[in-house]
Formats: C-alpha cells, structure tokens, sequence
C-alpha cells in the first residue's frame, strides 16, 4: 500500500484497463496540505446523485421554500470549491457503489461488486482503518442498511458487495466509533441465516447498541463504540414519513444522524473521519422515483448543512460533499407548474406501488396516486400501469418489477415534466464540493480514487 | 437600459417572475476587472449541451485517440475555471435557445422565443452591438443557420424568433464584421417568399458574400463585413460528412470557421467580439441522435481548441465556453463495449432516416443501420420502427418525425448503452467555462443573465 496513482494532464490515467498492475507514476504530484491542515473529515454522499438530481432539488427548494440549497449556496457564496470527478471503475466506465467507494475508501480503481479487493484478489486497506490508527475516531452513517456497499467500503475488504450478514460480522471486530444505518435483519438472530444474535455479540465486545430513534439521540457515551440500527432494510423515503408520525418518532433523519455522529466524534482531541450516505436517492433513480429523489436529496442537503455548521465552527475540518456516479440522468422537461406538483406530493412511487395488498382496480389506482401525488391520471394509463402488475421477472435493483416501476415513471413525466434516462448507474462526470482546510487545493477534475489520498494529505495521515 | 442584476447570495434572483420589473438591486455587485483587462472575448456555445454530453464526448476521446477533450484539459491542466449556471428564462424554468441567447445578448431574462424583447415589448440592447459601437469587430459563426436564435440574441431584437427571413434582413443594417453559418434560403430571391435578393442587398451595401468552404478560406479582406452562407439550412452532422467528400469540400468544419474568423477579427487594435455556436449539438438531441450529438460535440471541441490557441498566444482574449441549456440529458448506461460501438460508426440517425427515399423494408432497414452505425436490429426492433414511418402527426424540433426518431433511439440504446430522459430542453444547472484574462474572477454559481455584463466589465465597455 506504498502507491500513487494520481491523474497526471495525460489521458491514459481515466482509461479503466489502462492502468498498470501498481499504477505507479513517477510524474505523481501530491496535494500541498492546507496551511492550517484539516484535523477532521466529513465524507458526504448523495449516493447516485447525476446532476439533474441536484439542480431539481435546488429549484425545488428555490420555488417551495424560497431558498437555496446549502450546496448550492456553497458556490453562490463563494465559501466552497468544486470540481468534476470521473468515476469509472477498474473494468468498467459505469461504477457500482461498491467499486465507487472502494475508489475513495482503498485509492484505488477495484472490480465492480468488489470492496476494497483487487482483481488480483489483493486487499486495498479501508481509510477509516488508517484514520483510526492514526488514533482518530471513525464512522460511517447512511440511509440504508449499515452494511451496504457505500459505508462498507470505507470500513472493510470484501470479495463481494453481496452478503450483508458476513460485512455485518467483519464490523464488530473493527470498533469504529459510531456507525448507524438501517439493516437490523443483518445483525438479529430471527433473520440471519445462521441465528447469530450479532446486536448481543456487539453489546458483549463492549459497543453501546442503539435500536431507535430515541435511543439514538439518548446516545452521550464516547468512550464506547456505537452500533445504532434503527429498522429492517433502508430507512423509509424522507417525503414518506412527512405524513407518519409513528415512521418520525421511529427513525431518525439523515441530519439528526449527522448531528449526533458529529457531537459524540468532535470529542477526541485527535480528531475524527466520518461518511455520510444519503443512500436512498440511488435507490429512488433505479426505480425513477421523483417525490423520493428529491425530497431524499433535500434530507441530504439539509445534513450537508449541519456538517457546515459544525465546519464553520470548528474550522479545522474538510466537508467533502459528493456522489459516487450519476443515476439515470433525470431533468425537468415540462412546464414550472407541472413543477410545482411536486411541493404537493404526500408519497412515492414506492409507496403507491410497494405497499399494496393486492393488485387494486383501475379506480383505486387512480384515487391513490391522486392522493399521493395531487394528479389524476387517465382510466387508459392506470391500465397500462395494472398490466404490468402480472410481469415479475424483470426485477431491478431494490425494486421488485422493474417495468411497473417504469411505467408509473413514464406516465408521471406526462403531469410533473420530469424525465429519466435508464434505470441505472450512469458514466457521467459528477459534482464534487469541498469546504474547509485543504478545499483550496482542489483540482477542477479529479479521478475518484484521488480523494483517498486527498483525506490524508489534508489530515497528515501517512499513505502507507 | 442602465441596470444591474446580478445575482446576490439569496435565492430571490434566482426565482423566474420574481425579479422586480427592472430589476434593480441596492446590493448589486460588480466584477471586479482582471488585472490586465480582456481585449477580445470569444464566447461558444455548444447548443442544448447536457453535461451527459460533455462527459460522453470526453469519454469517446478518450477511448478512440487516447486524448482529453480540449473542454476537460482546461480543467485538468488547471488552465480554466469553471461554474454551474443557471438557464431559466423569465417566464420558464426550461428556457428556448431565444431567451436563452437573449440571457446573455441583452443582459436581461426574456420570454421564452423572444430575441432581447422583454414582457412589456421594450428592448434590450444586444451586446455586439455595445461592443461594435466600443470600437471592436464583432460577429457570429455557427453550425446551424446564421439566422437561428442563438446568433440572432447576441445581435438583433425581435419579438420572434421564427421569421429567419426578417433576421436576415435585420443584419444587413448592422455591418458585423464576420457572420458565417448555413441558411441561404433566407437570403437567396428563389426561395425568400417576397423574392428579395438579399444575398445582392448585402453586396449592394458593402459586404462581401461567401457562399462556399472554398471562399470562405480565401477571405482575406478585414475592411468590408463578411456574410458567409454556405449550405441550405444548417451545416450537416459532423459525423455523416466524415465519410462524404463533397460535403467535406463544400460545407467547412466549425474550427475553419473559428479559425478564419479569428483571423479577420484580430487585425482591429481594438479589439473583438465573437459568439460560435455549435448549433447541431442541440438538434441532435431533439432527435436522440447519438452519434450526431457526440461527433458534434467533438467538432465543438476541436473549435475550443482553436479558440485556447489562440488566447493562449494572444494573452488579451477571455474566452467563455458554455451553452444554453440542457437538452435530453443522455447518459451511459451500459458497458464499455457497447460504448465503443460509437467509434465505428459511420453515420447519424438523421442520415439513416432522414435521407430515405422511400419507406425501406426491414431488410433494408436492418442493412442500413448496420452500414451507417455497426450493429445490426432484429426484425422485430426493425418491424417496431418501419410503424413509425406512418405517423408524421407528432413532428419534433428540427424532425419532421418525433415518434420515428425516439423509436430508432430507444431499439439504439440496447446496442450502444446511451439513454435519453427527453427530446426537449431541461432544467438543468449547465457547465461554463473560462479562459484567459478576468476569468480569475469568475464565481461558481451564475446566473446566465450575468455573463452580459461580465464581458462587459471585463472588456471595459460600458454597461448603458
């Protein structure tokens, strides 16, 4: 783990197959520490976010509330930086998240599906391990299951993305310091296949466990790490729980995490490293989902906030703000009022479609999405919607049947303007911001596997 | 026409109709002026331009010639600054290429289709005009009419965009020092419906006309303005004349134009001002045209390049890279392979479709896109689009056919990878870019309105 393989001016470092086995450089150039350093990093990801997802819910919150998003205020005050970051995988221009943050977490381009592994089957060190034995304190928090690809490839080496129980396991002997998500089905005896009681494992190797939203912001022990897993699956979609009461006082948001995480990390003296995912926007692109997109894009803007809250406070930490790749490249294409709809939205598509009993007639279709969504559609498009209740073999990722997903999304264009597209990762350029020590060093194109040693450049954390 | 609106850190500037009729601000600010201070500014626009876009022509170079796109080495190499910018018009978030041109021609947001006509039937003031009545030469060149929206919003007022006609005859009066693009009908007495001769008008009143490559490459006289015409309608697909000698020799590349234009305009001690469009970017994302969009992007590209050359030597130009709005939004969804289909191809869709005589079986069908593209359909992708051929009732932007069109795009991406989420304008926060002198000052986030008075201040005209 003595390697460089920053971009150079050339274009032979983005050509995914191109690199060499060690993706030395003798032309590599290093990043100059910030004159002040940052001591801590906040590592914020909107989890497949491609840039129409951004701009929309900026204009969103421009039209609704009258205001920027902090992202974007950002740049119109001028107090962030930005870059574009390519974000291509070891053997492929489209990423998954797994290789996406194995790029940032290990600094090196891996295999799509892979963690932190090689092709070559060698491990790339995660970087909240060289944090915390650089004695900082680490985490990682998401909206979605603990164990997904995105927290997990910052934490640990896995052949493969796919078995949550087993990345569930490789955590506890890690004591990170805090680290919270969904995914409780990873870590109960009843739901694993092996009947592991992983919370009772994790309690008996000394981390404090939290199962709720109360619990979560009871948390005020430091000393002990904390495993904090507040439901089976994802977190619910922020625009869901608007309209739940019992949903608000069970989960938390992603920016009551951030605020938690950040109070129980700032004690140490030596500082911390944490990421933050709002992994539920990836989940909304793959199903073409506008009302969880956005408003789960907004829940992540709000956490960017207090992550610069406490930056511009705290003034020794590097706010990275960011995606791991674009997800089916939405924009508004319609009218500011077909827009506008979505201020009214109650429910997602998800919930219209995922929290059925049974397959409703034309006329129960029509009434639900009006009142999920204020818009009634024709007789004739609830029936192309109900035709595709019958097709279940085309899943997608995290949804069940991809073409009814579709085909909600492709009748939704027609009332809220807003258009997709594919129903998967993009190979687009991303957004990147940063605020903070070191955020003056940032180049206006990065590869993603720069920003691992970008973290400990600006921190003064040695590579190896 | 004595106003400021700059964008201030609120989001008010931000919100179409809601801008006070003038517009003033009390906290407006100015740029400040480079040290130096800009001479000339070339301004290119690559039409309907969605980061998907840019991305993917970088991607194609990188794969087919192992290079960077001239766009991203600005930003590589650290050479150019960059911003987000925002395209609304004053009456649609989703703004037309009129309004959008207008934008930054008039320093004001107009209705959508107007050319520096506000609402209430005032004018603004276009902007080569200021800079000609500076001293400086100004002018045009693009891929598509010279006539079309985007040159006419830097030159002329009109309440309409669609009479091309009575913009050829409004530029007569104005004596520009170099106009060059396609859209002869608009001049010639055979097909102008009140069977003027303007090409004749122009010469009568002191131009000189061109009217070939040929010509065009042997203008060498800087004291009479230049009307260059060199086709019917726009100029082709940079992609279909790769293969078509005689359009080679008869139609010239957008870096000929810019070259030639740069060096007619660069004899004045004052200075000059120049837009060059890359029309065809945005009509090949009306139609979902892949191959027309990246080749043509890359045709935009190889003009930036002429453009950096020549700034870079002369030290005394800002050059200003954007576009106007997002058009599509296409990204990358599939694998690297399919991706690569893209430098073989021949043709653009717009050649396979638009160039039939008759409605081919599908044997021929299948042949043809084979031949033009490298792939072959199944009979059943043939037989889908052969269906459309009947139903001209829907007709596109620049396509007689809309349905036809996305059918062929739709069956296309299962080949290369490419997805489209519209056939429209988006939303979308655009990429902008900046070269040279006063781009120090830049800001992250702008409003496309801005940009009218940064060339002004950073060229120091004046703003009334």
């Amino acid at each position: 783990m003595n390697r460089r393989d920053f971009f150079t001016n050339g274009s032979a470092g983005l050509l995914a197959g191109h690199m060499t086995l060690f993706g030395e450089r003798s032309d590599a150039k290093t990043f100059s520490r910030g004159k002040q350093g940052a001591k801590n990093i906040i590592f914020m990801v909107s989890d497949g976010m491609s840039t129409g997802t951004l701009n929309m819910a900026d204009l969103l919150l421009n039209r609704k509330d009258g205001r920027m998003s902090s992202w974007m205020k950002l740049y119109a005050e001028q107090t962030g930086r930005r870059a574009f970051m390519e974000t291509s995988s070891s053997n492929a221009l489209v990423t998954d998240s797994a290789a996406g943050s194995s790029a940032w977490g290990g600094g090196r381009k891996v295999p799509n599906g892979n963690l932190n592994v090689n092709a070559d089957g060698s491990f790339n060190k995660p970087i909240l391990q060289k944090f915390k034995e650089a004695g900082k304190s680490v985490g990682c928090v998401t909206s979605v299951t603990i164990t997904h690809a995105t927290p997990a490839g910052f934490c640990i080496n896995n052949k493969s993305r796919g078995d949550e129980s087993e990345i569930a396991d490789q955590y506890l002997d890690l004591k990170f310091d805090v680290m919270m998500g969904g995914g409780a089905e990873f870590f109960s005896a009843e739901k694993r296949k092996d009947k592991t009681d992983l919370f009772a494992a994790y309690e008996k190797a000394g981390y404090t466990v939290a199962r709720s939203r109360d619990a979560m912001l009871g948390l005020n022990n430091t000393q002990k790490p904390i495993m904090g897993v507040y439901c089976e699956g994802a977190l619910p979609y922020s625009l869901d729980t608007f309209q739940d009461e019992r949903l608000q006082k069970a989960v938390p948001t992603l920016a009551e995490m951030t605020q938690k995480t950040l109070d129980l990390l700032s004690k140490n003296p030596k500082g911390f490293a944490v990421q933050i995912e709002a992994g539920k926007v990836d989940w909304a692109a793959h199903s073409n989902d506008a009302g969880g997109l956005l408003y789960d894009q907004v829940a992540f803007d709000q956490a960017v906030q207090v992550a610069l809250d406490f930056a511009s406070k705290d003034k020794e930490t590097l706010v990275i703000i960011t995606t791991d790749h674009g997800n089916a490249n939405p924009g508004l294409f319609g009218s500011d009022k077909q827009f506008d709809l979505l201020q009214k939205f109650k429910h997602t598509n998800n919930w219209i479609l995922g929290e059925l009993d049974k397959v409703p007639t034309a006329a129960q279709l029509i009434e639900r999405i009006e009142f999920a969504q204020g818009y009634a559609i024709k007789q004739s498009e609830a029936e192309k919607i109900l035709a595709r209740f019958g097709n279940k073999n085309e899943s997608g990722l995290y949804i069940a049947n991809k073409p009814l997903f579709r085909e909600l999304a492709g009748i939704q264009t027609h009332y809220t303007g807003i258009g997709w597209a594919g129903m998967d990762h993009s190979a687009d350029y991303v957004e990147l911001a940063m605020f903070g020590p070191g955020s003056e060093t940032l180049k206006p194109f990065v590869k993603n596997t720069e920003l691992h040693h970008f973290m400990l450049d600006m921190t003064g954390v040695a590579r190896a």
